[in-house]
């Protein structure tokens, strides 16, 4: 496989252009099934990083409680309450273009049901984050799912350590994509990207301003965003994976270093995309 | 009838003054019934859009779930807590200058009811966006309903498909309008306003940063505030679409165009309608 | 009675010196009762008007929906839940600087037994707004109340009609001022402030970007954390109309006039306040 | 003991550093037990400023009416309900790094039981704070307990007038540290803070823009974050009031003194510790 780094050239190069003529159909619905009664905060960083990623609308299933406590902090989301138990019976939105599932949820048995009714929709991208996180066999998909496990996590799906982990962290991820048919997001200071084909990219951005309860949540998101307006899964997550981290580089510029917020990851989006599509721009 | 393109220059001109004595009640009171248990942010895009779009005082019918989530962040508005079902049932708040109905709402046999109710008074100008965009027959008003379909609700109403409203825009709202005695705003790139006596206007401003959920709920909430304080109902709904455009065509500036969201529409207001009001003085 | 206008240099003067050993008690605790299920935004707009307006501590007195809608947007406030209803059965937070009734309150049995409670304290200043403004008598009281009453607001308690009200403000606010033992704040246009022993002070700041719904909301906060603070009830009036003024002023720089909403206010009042305090040091 | 003023400079050394590959696990996860119906608003402005200082995840123990008004504000944070009478019973989150108890809380019989569980985990460093600050008896532990008592605090846990008190501030502080075998944070202009090996350190930052409600509750959430980051306990506390006072210092730079809110701390704090870590990099 191809390893190597993805740099602001091949994010500029690879954002898919927005055409004058575009309406929210164009950009997709995104479908996130995040947030609970002990953590309702996650789903509002996930959703305000897909909202601010281009998502053209965006669904979030999640408890009754966390949906009163976040609605007025992210109007542009529509609720499907209790989704989470929904879709765990086989129920799904119409017309999603990409799911999202596990920021602020917890291991429970509805969880494996509700992966599974995801993962059964062939077309459909899937993000399976932090609860969604779980030892389990995946079998092959025309999309392969997406994990984006933090190293305590790739410690929990692997049973490798994380010292072990973290000292040869392209070989665990590219190890764990190859055999599961999944992509590997190991998140961390340079974020491996493992693909099931044997390609690897390494994230050059972000820095320790990220390392903080909530950044995770956001980066999903994000990835939910570009799954819904990217044509290719490699650079959806790629380029995702690249604006997060230059947020948090544009962060430390003028904010102290461990004084970033996970909520100021969606606040800094619009700047650091526009230059990358100004990059855009200036490749074509 | 006379089909133009709705400028700046006639936006600044039509533009209603602001006398030093005016007070609220001047500038009219809005009733807007939107937002639901599963759509509560709809409610709130488009009550900021009225709000930062001068409504003197702003009513929202919605429900008690809703209100909870969206209060604290437009503390300038007031609530009828289930105002959609009073509605339906022939009660309305006394004094109001304009209404609009259907953001986060969706079609429920109740609808149909509210809408009778509101159109039934004489008077008062009526938005009927989403929710309330169903296919049913208009008798003919003083003041001719406003609808603010996109394509796909457009579709839903006349029964043509979204390539043929596409291909022949100015045409196809044209005869909609003439033939149900309504103001259709046909949204998307270049808006088309027809008017049931032949006029269309066309809005310049605009791009695809508001491409995404939500925009439409505030651009309705503009309208409504335009209704409140424009003597004249084309120019309320010419310059409403003209500044809800150019808060995007501001964004752009220095946001990324995917990274826009419907909340920055009412933040974006003040700075552009004081180019407009610039704009006003001037044409004096 | 001595009539002016109230002036920067006045207010700069009288503005009260903050020495460097103050605590919160030092600026008193005031005591709001405003906000009610169908208007709880009133609560957060006169809330945050008297945190930015210096207020020691503010104890809200308001339903228990509408501090769930508003505690995440004024964390500095503490709440007494259905405070109306208790102070109304005549129970009060002990050792209170001042208290303020009315805003985002409809008139009800319970209004008259709690405005009697507040006014039964002798060395209490109150302030009686919006749903606190009725038809009554008024006992002598060492204190006078402090009313704020629209010209609506003032047409219900005089049987005055507006126009008659507002074609002679400062003889109709002096008439009722010295009648009723009340200070009258009769809001509007050059807002005139009648004072029991015939003063009147008439504040040159303000336009019609205050002419919106909840303004007046946050000028009842605004009057009570000055209350808190100044030892002489003329000047505290006076100051905070002044600088309740000033925030439009200094909003219609930058912004559309008809897009300032109230709760711009609070945004405004410390660079307002910075100006006041500048003021105050050259004055010295 | 050595008695001296802590500085930037001092501040500034003791700033830990931050390792690139820094995960939040190695920033700590801080439990805050704070906020309840009536005061909310004292769990958000200690989480915020928890969030803002550094800590790596933040569980707050609360109400469930709190927790459903603050999460939308600080959706870094996840929540324990009712977690303060779960700890009353003995029960705590696992591997936690710090705890902080008594914002927004009330003396109550299940006040005293859960100091008692937080104080028999040895190694866990505990801030008690207003509600938690009361007349007990403390037994010797390995990390002293660090109490913030206003000088009204100060006055019901000794038993000295406040005139006393604020007559010889460290003498006070000192004394109380030393009979008690706990950490005196004497707060006020120049707080103190007493160790119980005599050591005593002055802060020699703020002003009077904090004498209001809320900016207590702030700061025990900065020494929390710290409590987490630090080795030290001393430079935990002497870091935390040096940055809280710090805030005030850059706020009257361009805001009204009296304008500040307590809100305004946590936004302040990433121009404040960018300046600390600068003056960090320089002493290297
Ligand atoms: N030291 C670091 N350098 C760069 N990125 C980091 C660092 N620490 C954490 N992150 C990122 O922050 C996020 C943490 O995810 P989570 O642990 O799920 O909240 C991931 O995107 C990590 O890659
Ligand atoms: N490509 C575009 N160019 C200009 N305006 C757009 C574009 N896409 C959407 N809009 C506007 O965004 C709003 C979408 O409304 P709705 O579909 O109801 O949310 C309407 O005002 C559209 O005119
Ligand atoms: N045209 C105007 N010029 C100056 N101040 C105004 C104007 N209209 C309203 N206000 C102020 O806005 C507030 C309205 O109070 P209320 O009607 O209770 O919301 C009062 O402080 C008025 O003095
Ligand atoms: N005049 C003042 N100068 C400096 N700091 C102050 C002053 N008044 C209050 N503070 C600080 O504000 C906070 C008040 O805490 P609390 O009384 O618990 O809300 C403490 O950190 C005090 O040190
Ligand atoms: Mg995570
Ligand atoms: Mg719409
Ligand atoms: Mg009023
Ligand atoms: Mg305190």
């Amino acid at each position: 496989g191809n390893k190597r780094v993805w740099s602001g050239e091949d994010a500029g190069m690879t954002l898919p252009a927005i055409h004058s003529t575009a309406h929210k159909g164009t950009f997709g619905t995104g479908y996130l099934l995040a947030g609970s009664d002990t953590m309702p905060g996650s789903a509002l960083l996930a959703a305000k990083g897909a909202i601010r990623s281009g998502a053209g609308k965006l669904i979030i299933g999640t408890s009754r409680f966390a949906a009163g406590a976040i609605a007025g902090a992210v109007p542009e989301a529509t609720y499907e309450i209790d989704g989470f138990y929904k879709t765990a019976k086989g129920k799904l939105p119409d017309k999603i273009k990409a799911a999202a599932i596990g920021p602020g949820l917890e291991e429970e048995d509805a969880m494996e049901r509700c992966v599974k009714t995801l993962l059964a929709e062939e077309d459909l991208p899937v993000v399976l984050d932090a609860g969604a996180i779980q030892k389990r066999k995946y079998s092959k998909r025309k999309i392969p799912p997406i994990l984006t496990p933090h190293p305590g996590e790739m410690s929990r799906i692997t049973g490798l350590s994380i010292e072990d982990i973290q000292s040869r962290r392209i070989e665990a991820a590219g190890q764990y994509a190859k055999e599961q048919h999944v992509i590997v997001v190991l998140k961390g200071r340079h974020t491996v990207m493992a693909f099931p084909d044997g390609d690897v990219y390494v994230n050059p951005t972000g820095n320790a301003a990220l390392a903080k309860g909530g950044s995770g949540d956001s980066l999903t998101g994000i990835i939910l965003a570009f799954l819904c307006t990217h044509s290719s899964i490699k650079e959806a997550v790629a380029n995702a994976v690249y604006l997060h981290g230059s947020t948090a580089d544009l962060w430390v510029e003028s904010g102290g270093e461990r004084s970033m917020a996970a909520s100021d990851i969606p606040e800094l989006i619009p700047a650091v995309m526009k230059k990358l599509e100004e990059k855009r721009r200036r490749a074509e």
